[in-house]
């Protein structure tokens, strides 16, 4: 099967948005300009309307869904906040499915799809299974995937490189001085926590640091968890001078536990998570984070639906979103011992110093020398 | 119509959960024993099946749904949380509708219950306009509303007595000692907007304090609003000494521009919140909060929707959640000025005081008591 033109290279054609193309196959309303420029450009591409698509437009719910492990999870607020108005300027509504990663209730909604109550689904699978696996090729509506599927799985995906992520704020702390450094993971039978748990153990070693069992601790991917595997890291290794946590929530639950402890963040001991959600403003100090690039993932998913949706016969596509660093108060504030740092990241409005992770031999550099000149 | 036996009354008879009994009768496996129990039961209660339900079995979705504005506000995680294990455990799976408070959006999905995407809705509207209420009076699915609706409005109804909420915090703040008690509220054309400016003007009134109209502002129910409406109520009035916000996201606002401006809180500004999110243990310094029962209310939505589901001809029944008041650092930690104050509220698995709000005349007294003798 070719990769002929789809509603991304038709909307780049007509300079118009993939929604607008996306409204225009489907036959909802758009303005006459909007509809010209579209079907002109459709008609220049040589694209084939989909009649398989067509003949189901009657059956079609006008829902799309997103599935996630967990609604109380920032990560996936900033998602739903770019897939939301892609999919509802196309004309849809998106329905949401908190899962609490469960297998089957992921493979319920999978099945789901076969009843029509939605047109598609993006999905977020902690652990990817072979009944995944099956469900995906058997999905009677099209699905995307974020987060990483075996080579050759016939689903649109998107990832992002945690690996890289890991290696930025292992590198980041390593460059603040710190030696003994920590990491509060999730559990490793999921993607995440084994790509983050082996992401880890690489940085350690390139960085030339011994190797010691103590300073690596496991619990869940939520603010208690984390909160517990920190104190028995802190238990088992009391001189831990940072900590890298797989999430901002078990961060949250560290900056709980060494407050708990009195110990100085980051005087003491530097607190780094990982997603850069929401939580990395709220929390005090505002927590340095691995942006995995949460709001571009969402995005991507949403106009690859999108663009399955008017396309069915392409081949499956991967979007890859790069990493990147966001440095606040709870790594890069050591100037000011005993009181809050003047690093004023927690003001509304101000976005945080951005490092960017696209050249990885220099973000060390770069890191290292933000982090001196704090203020 | 009369109020005949319903899914509540037979789980009580027969000693099991609401679940359960749903799972009766809508014929899902259950334990024999449990099934027994609870036809002995419907069966003493004189309870008739109802055959407009049953014979739509064969079309049922097994999906229930809950439509709330903003996804991203703690306070619908809070009842998620609840309503989603007691639907689970009668074998429904819930879908997740953020509406952004859209008129539009909420009709769209009230009339989607024609489409039998789902068996039944949980709905938290801002604003009940003449068309809900047609939708809510035609809907060819049960619909819970969690929030006020006019006398006689043919739902199910959850509501809590956010004008009791609203007075249990400024008499808080009064037996403080604060006298110029500042309110930044959400939009006023909103239900919950319009009862808490209400309940404030009453409140600081029924104190004897004088009426200022330069300590109440108006933004929208998202932090960087309540923000920026702070902003605009300190520079109106400097001499503000403590601030009620109308939800938590609007007092994290609050404690952004209070920070920037270098005001102490609670030493020169008390801060208190509403709905006693998830946020108000993240913020720094801890928030006290109006609790409005969101878990409980969420319960008490997932119940009734149960209980229609299983009795579609009894009378609109209206259950309603008291709030209480939950002090924290923010109001109540005025004895160490420029420290981090002493009270421990952040720490993981540690409630926080909280100040029943059952008996009113009582609750100033406890509430005052509590503030001066915070550590």
């Amino acid at each position: 099967m070719s990769d002929g033109p789809t509603i991304t290279t038709i909307a780049q054609r007509a300079g118009v948005s993939i929604a607008s193309v996306s409204r225009v196959l489907n036959g909802l309303p758009t303005k006459a300009e909007t509809e010209r420029r579209v079907m002109s450009a459709a008609r220049e591409l040589g694209y084939v309307p989909n009649s398989v698509a067509r003949s189901l437009k009657s059956r079609r719910s006008n829902q799309l869904g997103f599935a996630m492990a967990d609604i109380g999870n920032p990560v996936y607020l900033a998602m739903i906040r770019e897939i939301q108005p892609v999919l509802r300027a196309a004309g849809y509504r998106l329905v949401l499915h908190s899962t609490n990663a469960d297998t089957d209730d992921e493979i319920d909604v999978l099945r789901g799809l076969g009843e029509r109550y939605i047109d598609g689904l993006i999905m977020i699978p902690l652990r990817v299974t072979g009944e995944h696996l099956k469900m995906f090729a058997a999905a009677r509506a099209p699905v995307v995937v974020i987060g990483s599927v075996p080579e050759g799985t016939p689903v649109d995906n998107v990832r992002t490189d945690s690996r890289e992520g890991v290696r930025l704020a292992v590198e980041h702390l390593h460059g603040l001085g710190r030696r003994r450094i920590g990491f509060v993971n999730g559990p490793l039978d999921t993607v995440p926590g084994a790509a983050r748990a082996a992401a880890y153990a690489e940085a350690v070693r390139a960085l030339g640091l011994p190797h010691d069992p103590a300073l690596a601790e496991v619990g869940d991917f939520y603010r208690a968890d984390g909160a517990r595997a920190t104190a028995r890291l802190l238990e088992r290794a009391p001189d831990v001078d940072a900590l890298l946590c797989a999430n901002d929530l078990i961060a949250l639950g560290a900056l709980d536990v060494l407050r708990r402890e009195g110990r100085r963040v980051p005087q003491d001991v530097a607190v780094a998570g990982m997603d850069d959600t929401d939580l990395a403003t709220l929390a005090w100090p505002p927590l340095t984070s691995v942006s995995l690039g949460s709001p571009e993932r969402g995005r991507a998913a949403a106009e690859l639906l999108l663009d399955r949706l008017a396309s069915r016969d392409r081949e499956p596509r991967v979007v890859t979103v790069e990493p990147r660093l966001v440095v606040r108060a709870s790594t890069a504030g050591d100037d000011a011992p005993g009181e809050p740092p003047a690093v004023d990241a927690s003001t509304v409005d101000t976005p945080a110093r951005d490092v960017s992770a696209r050249d990885g031999s220099a973000v060390g550099e770069t890191v290292g020398d933000s982090g001196r000149e704090a203020p």
